[in-house]
Parts: structure tokens; sequence; C-alpha cells
């Protein structure tokens, strides 16, 4: 203590597990898990472990090092090859473009990094096995960046279903639209998915969809699928024409292993509709909905034998004590949480898995999640070519 | 007048047309038309016609004498056959079971009488073929009991897709959800589908919805479809057992002509979804939806160029002065119609197209459109055991 | 039967009661009302009696007789004074203007006519005992049209606190807002409100939310008030300047003689409030609310002990055969109801209550009801003058 | 570099603005704020300063150092007085308990520090004037934490309203309601109101309301309240009883200087509100609502002069680009924010107006609107003690 009553601290008082980050990426994700990082350290007292973020990587030397001050890295690499070898890193974090998320993430696995990859896993059925088979090889701890998982709302439409209190599962239904390219006239720049080789909204949002309609309804056994392209050239604000390579919308509709009835519609073309993902599940007991546009609530159904006369769907403000990764935030009831907590609460998972050696499975999703949702992906496109239902065959 | 100040009405001071009308049926149908006749009769003044509900037709001799009484019917017959025979009788009102839609709805049409189907029109190509033949040939006045399409919000959704409003149509998304058969344990009797020899729900509510398709968004060129039966045999009350032959729940996916993306969902093991009919329409300028359990709002998004700070989906009660049949109920704004409202306007278009020799098209459903309808239910079907894109191909 | 096999009906068959009818005013009272009568008759079977619609009244003796031809009425009076002598008729339906409910409705008591009157019951304390004397006097059965009691989410709303539900109730907030005055420039003619002599909104809908808080939460105890006139002339369509007495919103915040705490406030100048009375009741085991312009749903809140993480709003579809009134209308669950349903409900309860001698209350409003509102706008209106809290005191 | 290809940070390179804080409390506010701070320094970029956490203070030694730990401050103080001369703080940021809020802050204004004071400003009037005199006798700047106004979707109804937008406001209503204390048998610790000396949910929820009546609808003239507590005793875990001295729920009527009438009520004794802050604004040409349950969506109806068919209200989700605030968060649109970034972009204001010399109002609360709140606060319990309507009149 000075003389004026200031007290400086001592760190050493409070004997909290670290752990070393590498970010790859300094975008919209770079920032989304730059940001989780920062607030896992001190949202929740103590926390798993108190994240170290050693260094964030990008290929512009004068950008990067702007990201690094920005978001408090200690040091910046220009070149992820040097990066995946840094010893001080243990989480190997690829949030950059779904083109960079092969090469990188394998790398880091082979040098024994934990790794976290952002969604797709990759842009090909080879690349997304190769990158399975790294991580079993090597025994790291991998998961995909299906962060939807985590939003409390999603994780107890998950409680619930493990419960049973749907009883027997009939049916998925998901959607997911997006406004962003509904104007023909719109700019290429405007359109996350209009960039150059992206593969377009079933990659980039229908992932998502896929994915909780595996987390929560089951295994996709065969799959029928359109996948469509209104607007197949764009200008940019040059004036220069692009060709749009990835689709636009697309639909489908599955059976699960487990006899349920699955439908999901992908749309980036959907105006009004600024992050619609919805979905609802139907079982012979109950049935439960959610719109990620109102993040906080989950709306369930549950059959009520003796008073069927007050039966209905409860909208519940997933925000409360009992409810889950609450207590990684706010203590309080009927806190809102943002999008990006979802975010907070998957990797603060990731980390809790590494230091506690405990299964990423079944609330995260792993790189075998990864690759799945990539054959399902693939077999989508291939049923909107050849107009045929298509079975999905894992080989792992 | 009377001493004590009593005046009688005189009728003949009121030069309002009649028309006469034969129903058959006296259940679910029988009594939403007939309520509907009774109503068009005073809602609005003057009427286009006052209805002359001269017999109703049934069976059971004293089931049907007393639904003569009940909704005040001139006489009754217990033979359809007699009945599209009688002179009286300007439409006849098919709202019978479905299997009993094809004979008699022929033999009327045969006696050029102007004939109203429920839907589905029928439970086979054939039997509509043959249907919309008889219509066609007779050339008798015909509608199909698409009723939904008479609701004001539907109908204005259909006024504003013609004015241009949601631009170019990119896809359609529809729900039709009951919640009925759900339990495993349900009584046979409870649900309308379980019936000896119903075709299932893609024919009872999937109809509907393939027709709010086909009215909203074009017609359909391609489907793929999976149709689902999860609890094949039941109990009655009695404790007998009964095989189900129909589906409970299906998904299809469509191309429209016009290159739209479509996509439809029915379900009757849908727990809390008491009368779920929700669609959404998105275009290149706009997006719509609706939801039957609210069936007095729309939902409409529309570009604001300069103020997208201001942009979002605006809920509409369409129960204004300004909005589609509002003129036949209560002149007064913000009155919320029922379900049974939209028979009211359905046979109120039906009867002003018979008296003033109106087209019932585009607004009404014809045997036309009840005939596609069934094409697309049959292919529907086929895909589903097939695993494969089936065209849709009318032969009229 | 004839020898096409037509059969007459033998009205004999069906000894079921009949009820003879005088309504007062053809308006859009008289309108809702008449075809109430006409759905009595024959929505469910047997109903409890059939209206037999003798007379009709009004002034205009050309309107009049339309309105008698147009729903059915067996004559028409153009003096009321006659109608209430009428011996055919038992109910005397008063859906005139409200400074013409004292007097009519007075008369018919002292003839021994059972009488029901739309709301408010009169326009000033002195009219409403001296009515409420009448039937006390003659001994008729007697209602007041607060119709909204009747609309089956609301008396499930009543059934559940009279089942002790909500434990202890605490507040009872409730809005009662319309759109119609909101411009300063609409037209006199447009706004229901602005007519000469017109009490205005405390009269014509605050009545409304006082009866609810009243049917619902308790008896009212005492208010303080302000009620607001911003638009105080108004032209014409003819340009003609008019006066506007009554109030265009107002507020007001009472006691219950239980202790709870009370909140109303009504508004005719709230743009896009189309017919919007909400209210919301909190007690120590639960909470309620309900929107008019949704009037199928009930939203329902009760604590469960034993699961808090699936607690929120229930959102009832007030509309399957579990629920009030529901056997009044259609048996098949789903089946949304309209706005002219509770005048059915409202009416078909007056007539149970006549035909077997059932008292009235406590789920229909009564002349003592109409008066105690009478008390509470008074005070409400003193309040706003005098700034002070006010005592309800009935001296009934 | 380092030969391995890391690069250490260059922070020189950065000419970006610092600000010292000193945080005074380290519970559910202490969290908030420190949390803002970390935010404010990276989510957007450049940002207008970097806070710099000098110093967190509390009583508890250990505790807060564990605070200043967990929040990453250089330092604590165990003594406010010692706190506020720390000449490295220029922002004094009270995030104490109510009655901490006078003694510390006033001190800190003295020592001429910048301070934020979370509201309700103090708990009785003298108090409020004298930290109000405080401010303005030292010339710093000052903000009273009603955090509400800077929700995006709030201060897009700041800017509508000052577009005039509405036209001529005519009502203010709000509701803030909370679940906690409804059970009488919950137990003193849960409820947030019932600590000792606790002032009360007027004070403690319904100041926000009243901020919000007054940042929107205009200064308040009249007021008429009721303040009710239906448990006045509870007891503790430990069997311990105890008095509840504060409001459990209170309404209130007022008039705006304006002309406008308000209404608000406030309770904590509402199962199923868990943080449902809701209010409308209605005015001669347009509505507002919104509810903190969904705070990410802002209601609005502007009449559409052309287009009466396609009015409502429009939900809007205030997540765009062009929207207030959203250049503080993410760049990309659709992204949902948290309860906490309110305090984000409240303390990023707080900066800026500092950093940058602007004037804190009108978007933000200064110690003028906490010590005018105060006045109404004290009319409210002074109109329900003596049942009279009670004016607002300002020293200041």
């Amino acid at each position: 203590m000075t003389e004026n009553g200031f007290h400086t601290v001592n760190n050493k008082n409070y004997d909290i597990p670290k752990i070393g980050i590498g970010m790859l990426g300094y975008g919209f994700m770079g920032k989304a898990h730059s940001n989780a990082y920062h607030k896992i350290s001190y949202m929740s007292w103590p926390p798993v472990a108190i994240p170290q973020l050693v260094a964030i990587c990008g290929r512009n030397d004068k950008k990067v090092e702007e990201a690094a001050v920005r978001y408090k890295y200690q040091g910046y690499y220009t070149d992820w090859k040097q990066m995946v070898k840094d010893p001080s890193i243990e989480i190997f974090d690829n949030g950059s473009s779904d083109k960079m998320h092969f090469e990188p993430t394998v790398a880091a696995a082979k040098e024994g990094k934990h790794v976290f990859c952002e969604k797709p896993l990759a842009v090909s059925i080879a690349e997304a096995e190769e990158m399975l088979l790294a991580v079993q090889q090597s025994g790291v701890k991998h998961m995909c960046g299906f962060n939807y998982r985590f939003i409390p709302a999603v994780r107890l439409a998950k409680n619930i279903i493990e419960e049973g209190k749907l009883g027997k599962i009939y049916q998925f239904t998901g959607h997911y639209f997006h406004p962003f390219g509904s104007d023909p006239e719109e700019k290429v720049e405007n359109i996350w998915y209009a960039g150059p080789g992206h593969p377009g909204v079933l990659y980039g949002i229908g992932s998502h969809l896929i994915d909780i309609a595996r987390f929560l309804a089951g295994e996709i056994d065969t799959v029928m699928g359109i996948t469509k392209n209104f607007n197949k050239t764009r200008f940019d604000s040059n004036g220069k024409k692009h060709a749009i390579a990835g689709d636009e919308c697309n639909a489908a509709i599955f059976e699960f292993t487990n006899g349920a009835l699955g439908s999901i519609e992908t749309s980036c073309i959907a105006p009004g509709r600024m992050n619609h993902q919805f979905w609802e599940i139907n079982g012979s007991k109950g049935s439960i909905y959610f719109d990620l546009e109102d993040l906080n609530h989950l709306h369930v159904c549950l059959k009520q034998n003796n008073r069927k006369d007050l039966s209905g769907f409860t909208k519940i403000l997933v925000a409360e004590p009992e409810h889950p990764y609450h207590s990684i935030f706010y203590p309080q009831p009927g806190i809102a949480l943002g999008w990006e907590d979802s975010f907070v609460a998957e990797l603060n998972h990731f980390i809790d898995c590494i230091i506690n050696n405990k299964s990423v499975e079944p609330y995260g999703a792993t790189f075998y999640d990864g690759y799945i949702n990539q054959l399902i992906i693939d077999a989508i496109e291939k049923s909107s070519v050849n107009g045929k239902k298509m079975k999905i065959a894992a080989e792992f």
C-alpha cells in the first residue's frame, strides 16, 4: 500500500490456470473470439482459466499489428506457419476465411495444438476428412465453431430433449434467412456470400441449421435438396461485374436415422429477415421453437395431462440462474445476453474441456460434426443436380 | 300497421336476387357453409343475392331432418341423386366426405347446377380429371373449397404481390401443423385423418398449403417429397385396433415455373400447433408472412429506400375499410373476423360470380385448381416412394 | 315426402323453447345483436332456446323496415313506447345510442320485459340509479352489454382467478386504445366519440376496461384520474366546425377493496392501436394478460415450483373443447372466433338465465354492474377536475 | 521481430487518448461498468479513448483486491476518500449502493473529477440538490446512470420524436415489472428491494421509467400516485424476520408541461415479468412502443397517407449500420446486443463528452435529470399519502 491508500494487486494470490491463445484472422470472427477471451477472464470468477492472448496472425503487417494492439495480444505473426510452432500457444483458433480453414488447422493439430476452427470446417469433403484425421491422430482437443449450440435457449432445448420431455422426435423444421442479397442491384461488397470463391449460403449459414438439426434431432440418413442462385452476376461499387458462384437460397428435406422427418431452408435473399434462424421440433409429448432474432427466449409446449385448457407454448426468458451457461455471465436474473455471448460460452467450454480434460461432446461441436456437416452439404448440392435422394455415408 | 304500432314488413319492396342452395353434408362443412349462407343474407346490405336454403342431403333420415330444421332449410333429401335434379337448386354445394366428392358433384354438374366442392377436390387424379371435364362440358360455374384464399389478410397478400410490391418472387415457405395425432395413445375417433379410408394429412391440410403456394407464388413445376406415418395403428375407445392408411406428416420442396424455390411441410403430430398454417414469401423487394392462428393480421416488409433505419415487418390488422372483403362484414374498423368468415367471403364470391356472370378466377379456386392440387399431391407421394424429383404435367 | 324425394321438415318434432325478441336500434349494435340471435338458433344444437325476432324499432320508417327485412324480424315499430307493450316480446334489447338507454329500458322493465341494455348503462348516475331501481322493482332479468366478459379467453381468465391460481391479486393494469381521433384533421363523422352530445371515450371504451377490472380483480374503492381532450374542435366534411364535449383520453389509478392496485388508461388518439384492449393481472402465484386484437389467445404464467427453468407465459389458444363457451360454437378444436361471437355467447347466456331461471351473475354483467361502472366514471371525471382521490360509494 | 516470426506490438504507433477510471463498488454495477470499459477499448477502432482502469474501491480489503485482479484494475483503495484524490483518476464512477451515492460523489466532484453516478442519484431531495450543486460549482462533467437511454432502440425512438415523426405527443404509458417479490414466502436475500434501508421499487426501477418518460415525452408538471407494499415483513434464510420499508409496486398518472397525459406503473411482484420495461408513446402522427425483454426491437407506427391498408406497427431490429450506437459494436448487420451493451454505449458517450468537451445532454442523463427524477419520486410518494395532485417544482 502506498501512502495515499493505493494498493497494487498481488496476482500471485490467485492461483488460476492460464492458457495461451493464438488467433488466426482479425476480421469478424477475430473480433468475436478476442472479445470472448477477454470476457472469459472476468465474467465469472474464478474463471476456468485466464486466456493469455499470445499472438494474432494475418498477412497484412500493418493491419495485424493494429489488431494486436486493439485486442491486447502480446504480439503478432504474419505467417501462420510460424505461429503454429509458437510454444506459448496452446489453442490455435482459426477464425479466418473458409478457404483458409484447412491448411493452417491441420498444421496446428500436427504441432499438438488444441484447435478451434470456425464453420464450415472446410470447403470440400476431402479437406474435412483430412482435418478430422489430423486431430484424431494428434489426439488434440478440437471444436468446430457452431456457436449457436451455446446460446442458453438452444442448450435448454437440448436438455429438454435429453430428458425425454418431447417424447419420440417426429420432425425438425428450420429456416435461416438473411436479407442481404435480395436486391439484384445490391453491390458485391455488401453481400457476404458473394465474394470471390465463396461457396454460398448453404455453406455459410445452412451449415448452422444442419448442425442444429443434428444436435437436437439426431443423425441424418438421407437428403433431397434444391439450391438456387437468382442473381448470377452482380456489380461492385466500381461498376465491375462479378460472377457469383455460390447459392443464394436452398431447401432440403431429409430423414433422420431415428425415423424423424426433417426440413431446412436457407436464404440470403429474404427481405426483413435480418438474422432469422428459426427452428421447431415436434415430438410425441411436446414441441419447441426458437428464433435467433430473439435469442434470449425459448418457446416450449409440453403436454399437460390434467389441464388441457392451460396448454400452449410457454415463452421462457432463458436468463435465470436455473438456466444453462447462466453462471458464466451475470448472476442476476433477467439479464438479456447478446449474440457475442454465444462465443463466450463456446470458447469457455473449449477451455474447460482442455483444462479439465473433458470431452468436448456432446454439447460442443467437434471436427467430426464439421465433417458430417460437410457430407450433408455435399449431398444437398448433388441432389439439386441429379434430382435424387442421397444417402449420408460417413467414412469415420 | 296494426293498431298497436306493429308493422309487418313488405318484402316486395326489396328487389334482391335470390339463389337456391342444395347442400350435401351436414357435418363440419355443412355447418360452416350453412352459417355462411345465413350471414351472406344480412351481413352486407343489399347482398349480392339472398341464398334460398332449398334442401340439405344426407343418408340418415332422422339426422338430416334435424339438420334441415337446425339450419333452416326448406326440406331435405336422403338421396343426392334426387337432390341434384331439384329444379329449385341452382348451387349444388358438396360438403361431404372426401370420397363423396366425385360422383355427386359430377352428377350435379351434368344437371347444370353450379357446383361448389370442398377440398380436396377428389381422392385420385382420375376422379379430379373427370370432375374438371364435367364442369367444363356443362359450362357451369365451379369452385373448389380452398377457403383460406378468402381470409382478408391472404387476399391482401395477393393484392400486394399483384401490384409487384414484392418484386421478383424468390421463395415460398409454408407449414400447416395440427397437434391431433401427436400422442400415440390418442384414440382414432379424435383424429380427423385417422378414419377408415382417409387419405391423410397431405390431402387434408397439405392441399390448403399447396393451393396457397400456387395462389400467391405461381405454378409449380417439379417436386420432391417425403411422407411419414409414425403411428400406423391406433386403438379406438372400444379397444379395437385400426390401421391408419394416410400420412401423418410430410415435407416437400419444389420449383415454380417462374424459377422460385418452394418448401412446404404438413403435420398433424405437432403438439401446441392448434391450427398453425404459416407461410412466408420472399421477393426481391419485400416479404410477407401469415399465421392462421392469428388470421386477422398480415406481416409485410417492403423495402424503404430512404429510411433503412425504419425498416422491418409491419403487422397489419387486416380489418379496416380499406381492406379486402371488409364490405361484406361490419363497416366499423378494428373488428376481428373468425375462421368461419372465410366461408362467408368465399361463398359470397361464388354467388356474385353466378349472379353477375363473372369469372371465379383468379381469386377463387376452381376445379382446375383442385385438379392441379391433386397432381401435386400425387407427385409428392410418388417422390416419397421413388426418391426422385417429379414433374407436374397437367393434361388440361 | 314428395315423389322426387324432397322431404319437408316437421318442426313439431323439435321441442325447443322459443323466446321473443324486441330490438331497439338497427345500427352497429343492432346488427351485432341480430346476428347473434340468428347464430344462437343453430350454432349449437339443441339451442337453449330459439330466438323469435318479433320486432325491431327505430324512428325512420323506411330504414327500420329495411332493417327488419335484412335481419328477418317479423315486423317493426317506429315508436319504442309501443314496442315495449308488445306481448310477444320477452326480451327488450336496447342497442340504441347512449342517450336512448335510459327511458326505453325503464319503460320495458316496467312492462315486465327482461331487459338487455348496451353499455354504458346510462349517461348520468341519476339515470343509472333509476334503471337499476326499475329492474329490481319489476324483478325482470337484466344485463348490461359488457360483452368482453364473454370472450372465451376472458372467461378462462375469470375461471383461473376463481380457482385461486393467481393467489392473492396484487395489481390490475389495463389499456384500451383506439386510433380514430389521433389526426387533428380527421373529420367529425369518422370519430365515434365526437358526435353531438357523446360523453367521450371514458364512457365509450373506458367503461369496458372498468368492467373487466371489476370482473377479474374485485370491487374498486378509491380512484384518482385525469381526462384530456387535445382537439376540442373539429370540422365535418362540409367544413362546419364542431365542439367536442367528451374526453379523448384518460388515465386513472385506483385501489380495490381487497387492497390491490389498479391502473387503467383509455385513448382514441393512439395511432396503430386498432382495438387494443390490453390488460394484465399479477398475483402472488401467477399472472395473466390479454389483448383484444388477438382475442383468441390468453397468456398465463403460473409459478412452477419444481421447474423454474421452464417458467414463463403460456400462450393459450382458447378455442378447444375444454374451454369456456366452446360448446356454443364449433365442436372442432382450433377454430378462431371473431369479435361478433362475444355477443353470441353473451346473449346466449342471457337467454339461458331467462329460460332456466338462473342468475345472470357472476359471469354476466347486470344493471348493478352498469350502475357501479357509472359511479367510477363519474369519480374519475371529478378527480380530474379537483385533483383529489375519490371514494366509490354505492347507494345500492 | 524475433527469429521465429513473432512481432511485439509497438503501442507508440497508436496515438489514442487515454482516460483514468476510479470505480467505487464491485458488485452488479461494478461488474457491468468494468466490462463496459474493457469493451470500449476495442469494440470500435480507434476508440474515442482507452479507459485506464486505475483503481477500484470497496471496504473489504480481500474482496476488493480480488475485484481489482478480476477486472484488471491497476490497484485498489479501501477508502473512497483517498481514491477521490488520486491524480491519475479523471472519472469517478460511483456504482455502489444507493445510500453511498451522495457523499463520495460530492467529494469527487469537489476534487474536480468528472463524476458518473448510478441511479437513483440520491435517496432524498436534499442529497440530490447538493450533488447537483457540487457538479455545477466544480464545472465537471456529470452523468446519472439511466443506461436505458443508450439502448439503440430507445435512442432511435428519441430520434424519431425529435424529427417530429410522431407529431404532437399525446400520451406516454409505461410499465416496469419484475417478479422477484411476488411470493410472500420469498426470502429477503433474493429480493433486491428488500434489503435494509432500501427505498423500494419506485426508486429502484420506477426511476428508470420516469427518466424514459422525461427523455422521450417531455418535462412532467403534476403527478398523482399510489405506492403499495403487500408484504411488509419477510423472513431471511436463517428464519429472521425483517421489516420491508420500501414499496413493492406503485402507479402514477401525470401531466406533462406540453399537455400530454402520462401513466407509469412499477412492480416487483409481477410473476413472469422478468425485466419487463414496456412503454408506449402516442402522438398525432404516430406511435412507438418498446419492451426491454426484447431490447433489440422497436415497434413504430407512422401514418401513411397513401396506403392505409398497409399501416400498422413495424417491428424494427435496431441492429443495422443505419442505427444509433451501431458503430460502437460490430459493423455487421443483424447482431443482437445484450443488456450490458447499454453501459458500453453510455460510458462511451461520457468519455466522448469529456475527451471532446461535448455536452452530455440531451442524450445522456445528467445530475439535473437525477435531481428532477428525485422530485418526481418524492411527489408520487407524497400523493400516495395525501391523495392529492402534486406539482413538480424544480428549484434549479
